[in-house]
């Protein structure tokens, strides 16, 4: 079995998270996927940098000239000089990872044309939708479809300033400095709050989908400092939320790439979209509508999507005579009885409406260490019961957690009860 | 560049859109993966199929038995003799597409050990979720997690009907009927309404994510017969929808599997999925929440689930050495000026409340081809503004779809009248 060599340049928040993934997962991952992935280097140039010191190094050049690298991870950000580095890498017959929204967006035709030349690839998972696969999906998921049309909802910290203002009616800068207080925005949020964070994403989107990336000054951006609590008041009355949507579609022969503020049908998946949350809504000519949704940042997420392309290419490169299997037949996991899973229910009786009735039921219930969380009995005549069981009523109510052995035990002695009429409705309720 | 041959066995609804997505994407698959992929037999036993001669056959044993075929994909559906087709297409060392998700739940076992012994794949992204790439995202996307839990609406079937009995609060023979005149639902729909398409789908779902493929008799399976009319309105009173939820977790060091219906926050996305639209809610232990939607069935769908895992099949066997890069600097499609987009607009204009106003701002727009849709003046103040403007009131209006370069004609004229006394807000508007 090959070993993969990954070099890691670039150790903050989510380099150290995917040094400590890969680490973590290094059997799991093997198993999988028949590749043993070894992380050679950890790179910064930061002397303050604490990190295992058989693999730290402060020279990007060693881990760039090293022969036995196979993938440079960049997550420097910026664009130098993480650019440098990401056409060393390619020159140096290495394929790279990176996260560099900004740096593709801006200085993409660069890289991909050193790609190309250089027989290698650039995969960036991570800097669109933090841990959900968009570039994946669009990629190789929708490989046999015309993308028509992408909606994004592809900055969290906007969503969450504009999910409060709508949540509870206040201006821009009291959801900011709340958003700041709760770590979702940065003390400098001006990339965000212009557009312009969305707008490298949506270039990198729109070149995944029509293969064009337009430049920054071909994407109309606005941000969303120009909406004020009474606009999301006003759209909410004829029907709609406020969003930041990324747009990029076609449209009589040419593209749209758009992001700004934008009124989206409260009946629509990306009107519920609430708080630090991404979702991209993609329409193909095959696959119709969809959604993808999911955290749009931060360590473990975007930790996650750095490591499927090191995955990817991995795979690649190793290309693996015993093949991919990771659906493996033989874990040891056991199956939960359905008796022995816990959950609330929502229970419907049909009962007849006199007097203890209830006393009945909830002793039963109590026996069986089953707690009521809410009843009502409603005043309703249960329709398609014969006229002897006419006075029989609904009672609803719903539990807190209960082990199911025991709810099934207490159902089948309460529609024992005389005062019981129809077998009880028992539904499940998942919190999630 | 090698050529990749593939053979389809089974050519009906599914099989049939396969093959005319193929021909009619060659040239574009080539494009994107520098791969070429040849449909070399169509074939479907039953005489009455149409499909081009040079490639039909009835007999499936020529395609298994041709060692010009690399990858075969199996869409006759059913237990036998699936089976046996996709037995022989890996012992006669071919990789194996389905979309047989009744026959991977209950034989999954016997077929995944053959792949092994063989050293071939068998790819099953069509099996659930239609045309949403949920497998890949799992398998690949999700390669360093560990899955926590998955719940899923898998059937569209059924979240056809319980939308409708939710809208309309009608009885199941109501919604099925409409369902079955919609054409989604099938003539004899048990294996939807019983559940048992769903468990066969998160057998599934589950071996992706747990390593663990529970048999039929392990998954707790509960159609939604018995839900009633108004289990569905006391629940929406309580706060919950009721879906037919898939649900798949870890719990103390066991796997719950089970299908039932299921009562969902409301405002829970799962509990807005509405018609025969598929979600599948993947908590990851990196990624955290996601949720991954679109259309569960249907041709184009399905089709396009299939041909990804040809393509990713076709890549694996060829592994070019001209990298994959679907990322194509080079399209020709220009990007559109946002004068020239067109849109729906909100505009919020601030205007003193006096004779006239509203006639000069809808002369403006009528003269740049803007028509109103609808109009309110509200009875506000607007705080921010000094004394002497005291009296501005906000106008809202929604437009019909007009072009950007008239409205931002028609706003710069508008704003220069004497009676708007602050800069007008226009949003765009998508309907999505």
């Amino acid at each position: 079995m090959k070993k993969i060599n990954v070099g890691l340049i670039g150790y903050g928040t989510i380099g150290s998270g995917v040094a400590a993934v890969l680490a973590q997962r290094k059997a799991r991952i093997k198993e999988l996927t028949g590749i043993d992935i070894e992380l050679k280097y950890i790179c910064d140039k930061d002397p303050r940098v604490k990190a295992d010191k058989r693999l730290l190094t402060r020279d990007a050049g060693r881990v760039l000239n090293d022969p036995g690298v196979d993938i440079v991870v960049e997550l420097i950000g910026g664009i130098h000089p993480a650019k440098e580095i990401i056409l060393a890498a390619l020159k140096n017959n290495k394929d790279v990872v990176t996260a560099n929204k900004a740096l593709l967006a801006e200085e993409g035709a660069d890289i991909f044309t050193a790609a190309k030349k250089f027989n290698r690839e650039v995969r960036f998972e991570a800097s669109v939708g933090g841990g959900i696969p968009i570039v994946k999906a669009i990629r190789e998921g929708f490989v046999s479809n015309e993308i028509n049309e992408i909606h994004g909802i592809i900055n969290g910290t906007c969503n969450y300033i504009l999910s409060r203002m709508s949540d509870e009616g206040c201006d821009i800068k009291v959801a900011l400095k709340a958003a700041q207080k709760m770590g979702v925005a940065e003390a400098d949020p001006r990339l965000d709050l212009t557009g312009i964070d969305s707008a490298h994403k949506l270039i990198l989107l729109s070149g995944l989908s029509f293969g064009v990336f337009p430049k920054m000054d071909q994407v109309y951006c606005d941000g969303i400092m120009a909406v004020e609590p009474r606009d999301i008041r006003y759209a909410r009355e004829m029907g709609y939320a406020i969003k930041l949507l990324a747009i990029a579609k076609r449209a009589q022969g040419e593209i749209e790439a758009r992001v700004h503020p934008t009124l989206v049908p409260l009946g629509h998946l990306l009107a519920n979209i609430k708080g630090v949350y991404n979702a991209i809504y993609v329409k193909g000519d095959l696959t119709g509508e969809t959604l993808f949704y999911g955290e749009g940042a931060g360590k473990f997420p975007t930790a996650s999507a750095v490591i499927a392309d090191i995955v990817d290419l991995a795979k690649q490169i190793s290309n693996p005579t015993n093949p991919i299997n990771s659906t493996n037949p033989n874990s040891k996991l056991k199956i939960k009885k359905i008796d022995n899973i816990r959950s609330r229910y929502y229970i419907r009786f049909s009962a007849l409406d006199k007097p203890g009735v209830l006393a009945n039921i909830s002793g039963i219930l109590g026996k069986n260490n089953i707690s009521i969380a809410s009843v009502t009995q409603k005043e309703e005549r249960i329709a398609c019961l014969p006229a002897r069981q006419a006075n029989a009523v609904p009672i609803v109510m719903m539990t807190h957690e209960a082990l199911e052995s025991r709810m099934r035990n207490a159902l089948t002695l309460i529609d024992k009860l005389p005062a019981i009429k129809k077998k009880s409705v028992a539904l499940r309720v998942e919190t999630l």
